[in-house]
C-alpha cells in the first residue's frame, strides 16, 4: 500500500538517519541520508537541507523523529538533563519548522520508535508486550504493550535502572547522573572507560563481553520478573558481538530458575531474548510509524504538539 | 449503588480474608472473616463454610479471589513453583465449585488484586501507571495501566527483581529459587533469617531498618527508571514500619538525582512513593473488584475459567 510521502528522522547520539518514503515497503528498503551528530545548529542544517526538496514540492505529508533522551513527551523538547550537553532543551518541532512548517509531527524517544518498529512488523510482531533494548554508546530501552509504546509520567529509561555490580569490577561507572547505573557499568561508553579502548576494539574473546553478558542477565532477569514480556529485543552494536547473545539467553534462563514456569523462559528462551528483525533499521522504520501515526492523527483533526 | 452480593477471597500465605458485600462502600467497611492458611483441604473448608449460607441463599452473583502465586492466570491455578509448597497445582476454581458452582469467577494474584484497588478507588486513583509493592512476608507486586491490572505471559512478579547487595550484608538470601533477588534479601522472611528473629520483633531503631530502606530504594529506581509510574503504593507490614517509607522517600529521589526531570521524581517525591489508602483493605477490595468484573464480563456473555 502506498500512500502519502513521510518524514523520518532517528537521531542517536552519534548520529542523525534521515529518510523518505511513501510505504512499509519502502522504509525498510531505501538508503537513508546520515548526518552526524555535532552541535545542533549545524546537525539540523544538514537535516533540514536533506528534506527541503521534498518539502518544497509540497509532496511530504508528516515527519517522524525518534530521538535521543530524555526527552519531554509530547512537547519534542529535549530535556536539561539529557548528557548530550549542547543539546539541552533543543526543541524538535521549532527547529525543524523553518523548512517543515505545518506538517503534523510524531514524536517519540529512539527507543520508542524501534519498539514500534519491532513490535509492529519486526521481531514483536503481535506480541502482548515487547521490549526493545538498545546497547550502543549508551543503553536506551523502550516498552512496548499491544504493539503500543507506554508512557507513563514520561518514556521509559530502563538504561539507568539498578543492577548489582560485580565483585570483581571495580569501575566506577560512566553515568553522569547515577555513577553505576545499567548504562554506567554497561554501556559501550562504560567499556571503553574501564578497558582503555574504544568497545568496538574489544575482541570477542575478552572477558569485557564476560561482564557484558552479566550486567545484560540482571537487566533481563529483572525485566522478566517485573512485566512478563513476550519478547525481548537486544540491539545495538554491544549486544551484536558474536557470542553475546547466547550467553545472556542462557544465564538469563538459568538465573530465573524455572520460578515463571513458562517454556519462553526456560527451553524457548532463544525465541525469548532474540536480536531486531528489523535489523539496523528499527529506529528509523519506527520514526516513519511515528509519523504515519501522526498524519492519521492530523486527519482525526488532532492537534500538532 | 447497591448491586447484587459479591463474595471476595483475598489470600494470602498467612491469612485468607473472605467477605461479603455488594457495593464498593460496604466492602470498605465490612468486617471479614479470616481463615489461617494451613493445608488447602483444611483451608478451603473453612472458607467454603463461610460462603455457603450466602450461596445456598441464591443471593451471591460472583467470586473474586486474588491469590499468592505464582498463578497460571486466567486458569486460577496456582503454579507448582509457588514456594507454598502445599498449594502447588492448587485449582481454585475446582476448590471452590462444591459450593459455588456455577459462580463467575474474578481471578488475579492477590497484588494484581490490591493494585485494581488502588488504581480505582486508592491511592494512584485517576494514575496512567501505578504499581503496587506490598513487602510482608513476601514481597508481591502488581502494575496497572490506565486502572488495569498489567499481564503478560504472567503477572508481575517484581519481589524477584535482582537488585545490588549491600557490600555489608553477608546474609546468602532466603529465595529458594534465586537466593539473593529482592525478595531473598528484603521479604520479611529474609529479615527474619538475617537477624535471627521475627521481622515484627525488630525495633524501629535496628539497623535492619536501613538495610531495608537500601533495598527497597534501589527497587523504586528500577520501578522508576523502566516505567516512570505515577504513583508507587508501598503496601505490608514491613513498609510500614516508622519511618522507612520517609527514608526510602528521600534516598530514592537522591538516587534518581534529578535525571528524571519531573517534580514528582524531586520535591514531589512524598506523594510519588506513598503507603495504601485503602489501607488493610486493598486485596480484599480488589478481589471483590474482581468478582465485580467477572460479574459484567458474564453479562457480556464471557466464559468462566
Amino acid at each position: 500500500m502506498v500512500g502519502p510521502l513521510i518524514g523520518a528522522i532517528e537521531a542517536g547520539g552519534t548520529k542523525i538517519v534521515c529518510a523518505v518514503a511513501s510505504s512499509l515497503e519502502e522504509i525498510l528498503e531505501v538508503e537513508p541520508h546520515v548526518v552526524a551528530t555535532t552541535d545542533p545548529f549545524a546537525t539540523i542544517g544538514e537535516v533540514l537541507d536533506y528534506f527541503a526538496p521534498f518539502a518544497a514540492s509540497g509532496d511530504l505529508a508528516a515527519i517522524g523523529i525518534g530521538s535521543f533522551g530524555p526527552v519531554d513527551h509530547p512537547t519534542t523538547t529535549v530535556t536539561r538533563t539529557t548528557p548530550k550537553v549542547a543539546w539541552r532543551g533543543f526543541h524538535w518541532g521549532q527547529a525543524i519548522r523553518p523548512v517543515l512548517d505545518d506538517l503534523p509531527i510524531g514524536f517519540d524517544t529512539d527507543a520508542n520508535a524501534a519498539v514500534l518498529a519491532e513490535a509492529t512488523f519486526g521481531a514483536g510482531r503481535g506480541d502482548a508486550i515487547v521490549v526493545y533494548v538498545t546497547v550502543g554508546t549508551g543503553i536506551g530501552g523502550g516498552i512496548a504493550i499491544d504493539g503500543q509504546p507506554l508512557h507513563g509520567l514520561l518514556h521509559s529509561e530502563l538504561g539507568h535502572m539498578v543492577v548489582p555490580r560485580d565483585p570483581a569490577d571495580v569501575f566506577s561507572g560512566s553515568c553522569p547522573h547515577h555513577g553505576d547505573c545499567l548504562e554506567g557499568l554497561a554501556s559501550g561508553a562504560a567499556m571503553a572507560a574501564r578497558w582503555g579502548q574504544p568497545a568496538e576494539t574489544l575482541q570477542s574473546g575478552h572477558r569485557a563481553f564476560d561482564l557484558e553478558a552479566t550486567y545484560l542477565t540482571a537487566m533481563c532477569v529483572t525485566i522478566t520478573t517485573m512485566l512478563a514480556p513476550s519478547r525481548i529485543v537486544l540491539g545495538g552494536g554491544v549486544a551484536a558481538v558474536p557470542g553475546l547473545l547466547s550467553e545472556v539467553q542462557q544465564r538469563t534462563a538459568a538465573s530465573l530458575n524455572g520460578y515463571l514456569a513458562l517454556d519462553r523462559y526456560t527451553t524457548g528462551i532463544e525465541d525469548y531474548i532474540v536480536r531486531p528483525l528489523l535489523t539496523g533499521r528499527s529506529g528509523i522504520t519506527g520514526a516513519w510509524l511515528l509519523g504515519r501515526n501522526a498524519l492519521e492523527a492530523s486527519a482525526l483533526g488532532e492537534q500538532r504538539p
